[in-house]
């Protein structure tokens, strides 16, 4: 159903390079509607509903805008804030306060379940509302679509960092293990062997959360390896445990969504393979970086970002809701993509591994259709390097005036 | 004096993202002499001499060596190895066979040490050399020399890769502690002020190793900060240490010329961080990306690599010996330098740390003193970014056949 009124829109979870630029392709898809009157960027995600924080879009300078398409991180602010029953009731408080009939959230599993059970809600109550979500996860783990917005830079800033440091350690003849983020799905440590150009070339062995690999059997692939080429470099996901081992990485702390923190098993592989070599190892973890390193933005990323903002708000003025936007790919070379949307209930709370067939039968690395798969989505922007220190710029931030009591959050 | 006969070159210590330049520019002068018969590279540093492993840079193919111009981290691979009595005779045994009358070493001030040694050695012995030492660390901590090849690209790495990770703290509003090189001398960790564009943007706080601070003030700024901006972005190099204690950090092993490995003191800080001010708070790294990480090269830095490695070669054909060369800054805007050479022995095994009055006054950032001295080594260079995952080329190492019996290290 087509609805007249406002909008509102954000970011939520761990930002990407490319998340600004779904934000801006909502933004300038919103400009060019005829159903939303005004359109409102919440700020910090849930929190800025919540709490009736947000900010007028619309009157945000467009060339400003338009430079906000290439900043990395989320311009509006993020978090990861699981709504409670209360919470969700609170928000559709504020929509009907803020005359608001669409709804947008840019994020990944979690975010998109959120927005189907605001959506649930809204179903049941007599106000009526369009809710569409829009991809975002520098992990690729949606399930549907292609290929995540986020993706396509992260793992272009991973397999660049995986082929410097190799030349770091091919100097000096040395070990080297790098970390790379990804919990469940080695994605991004996967496609850093799209950067191998040879088999004597880094990295030389690859390992993602989806195996289950023998410590000796670890070892031994190591040793060969280093022997042949006279040095190694070893891509590790951060979710990465060695078979009937817990992880050893698994920090007691965990995020707002229950996760625990990883982060220690490059530094632990690296300890292994320097005593059992005897030749130095160093380890590096790539860390937050990945989210927001935008000297190493992916062309083809930031175009899927701002197709699929642009798609969410056509989608929804057309009357959809309820859904996600996907991405399908077209063709690889050159690469064509076109968005389409599914349900949110068929990818909330869902997660895409890398499939046993894209894992070579060494468990130690990825294969051509893998790479295949990766590369088109790992191509470089020249234009995003500033010559000086990268500086970006941030709204204006006109804030809207609360229509309600403050929020006590239960 | 002025020598006929055959040069050799050799990359010493951590690689940078410009010492390939520094060997460039030598191969391209040497090519020029009229004096340098073969051109030899030394490979992985004096290993190369002490077992013979050198390959003749002037079969080069000459594309291939501007394309190594821009190639980072070591072409010839490089070594730590500080070298023993014995090893300089063997050097010396390995120059007589091989005619080498011209000795080159791009390395920080361990390396020079070497070169003066071996300096020493020629002059006592009856085999004349001009040996001539390049200047190279991404520290910054060579005396005399404006600043070192090699700091200007880690100082932008540092200062973009602060900006960045800026972004996210700013989305999420929390703290950010990001761990920078530099052992004893602050300046890579000093430079990322350099990108704090105003007071309110990161990063709030800098720490050097050379200031040391109390851990109750170092809490009390923390909590100003975040209080005032609402997110905390604490930039801090890996040898910091609080007052009265020892550095948290120091690894129990220890690198190839006895220095204790660091590495830590970023969780550390950031674990305080959030048990006071009970707010999310991460950590990073930036790690060996500091020495290769070629996206964030500086144009100026390139510059003055390439420069000293040309200088090396002219100095000493025109008849200099014992003796690194310099920079010396001409004007800050636009920046324009020379090189100039001082005596290896004014170099040799010393340390500039950063001024006293180039701290300020809280012992928690730099001044604009620093900014001024800093920024101009900081600019980019755009053609360094390859669209697809960066490949740089390799040698072809054409090896020259050695002339000794194997050499056995004592």
């Amino acid at each position: 159903m087509s609805l007249q009124g406002n909008a509102i829109i954000g970011q939520s979870g761990g930002p990407s390079i490319v998340i600004n630029a779904s934000l801006v392709g909502a933004i300038e898809a919103a400009r060019d509607s005829a159903e939303i009157e005004t359109f409102y960027g919440a700020l910090h995600g849930i929190n800025g509903i919540l709490y009736e924080q947000f900010i007028d879009l619309f009157r945000e300078d467009h060339e400003l805008v338009e430079q906000i398409r290439y900043t990395p991180s989320a311009a509006l602010g993020t978090s990861r804030l699981k709504p409670n029953d209360a919470d969700l009731d609170r928000c559709m408080e504020v929509f009907q306060a803020h005359n608001i009939r669409y709804f947008f959230y840019i994020g990944g599993d979690d975010s998109q379940l959120a927005c189907h059970r605001i959506s649930q809600l809204a179903k049941v109550s007599d106000w009526d509302m369009n809710i569409v979500g829009i991809p975002k996860t520098i992990d690729n783990d949606l399930v549907i679509t292609d290929n995540c917005p986020g993706f396509g830079s992260a793992a272009r800033l991973a397999a660049s960092a995986v082929q410097f440091v190799a030349r770091d350690a091919e100097a000096f003849g040395n070990v080297e293990v790098i970390e790379i983020m990804g919990r469940g799905a080695g994605w991004i440590t996967g496609a850093t062997q799209v950067g191998r150009q040879e088999e004597q070339y880094a990295p030389h062995l690859v390992y993602l959360p989806e195996v289950t690999v023998d410590p000796d059997k670890f070892l031994a692939d190591c040793h060969e390896q280093f022997d042949q080429w006279g040095y190694l470099v070893i891509a590790v996901s951060e979710g990465f445990a060695f078979a009937e081992s817990d992880t050893p990485t698994t920090s007691a702390k965990v995020d707002e969504f229950g996760h625990a923190r990883l982060g220690g098993v490059a530094q632990a592989l690296s300890d292994m393979v320097e005593d059992e070599l005897g030749v130095r190892s160093r380890f590096d973890r790539l860390g937050n970086l990945q989210r927001c390193f935008a000297f190493a933005a992916s062309q083809v990323d930031l175009d899927e970002a701002y197709a699929v903002g642009q798609n969410a708000i056509n989608r929804a003025c057309a009357g959809e809701s309820d859904v996600m936007i996907t991405i399908q790919r077209k063709s690889n070379e050159p690469f064509v993509f076109e968005c389409e949307d599914t349900s949110l209930t068929s990818v909330a709370g869902k997660t895409k591994v890398v499939p046993a067939a894209w894992i070579n039968e060494e468990q130690n690395g990825i294969t051509e259709e893998f790479v295949a798969y990766a590369r088109p989505l790992m191509q470089g922007r020249h234009e995003l390097l500033a010559p000086g220190i990268p500086h970006y710029p941030r709204f204006q931030k006109q804030m809207i005036a609360g229509k309600l009591s403050e929020y006590v959050r239960q």
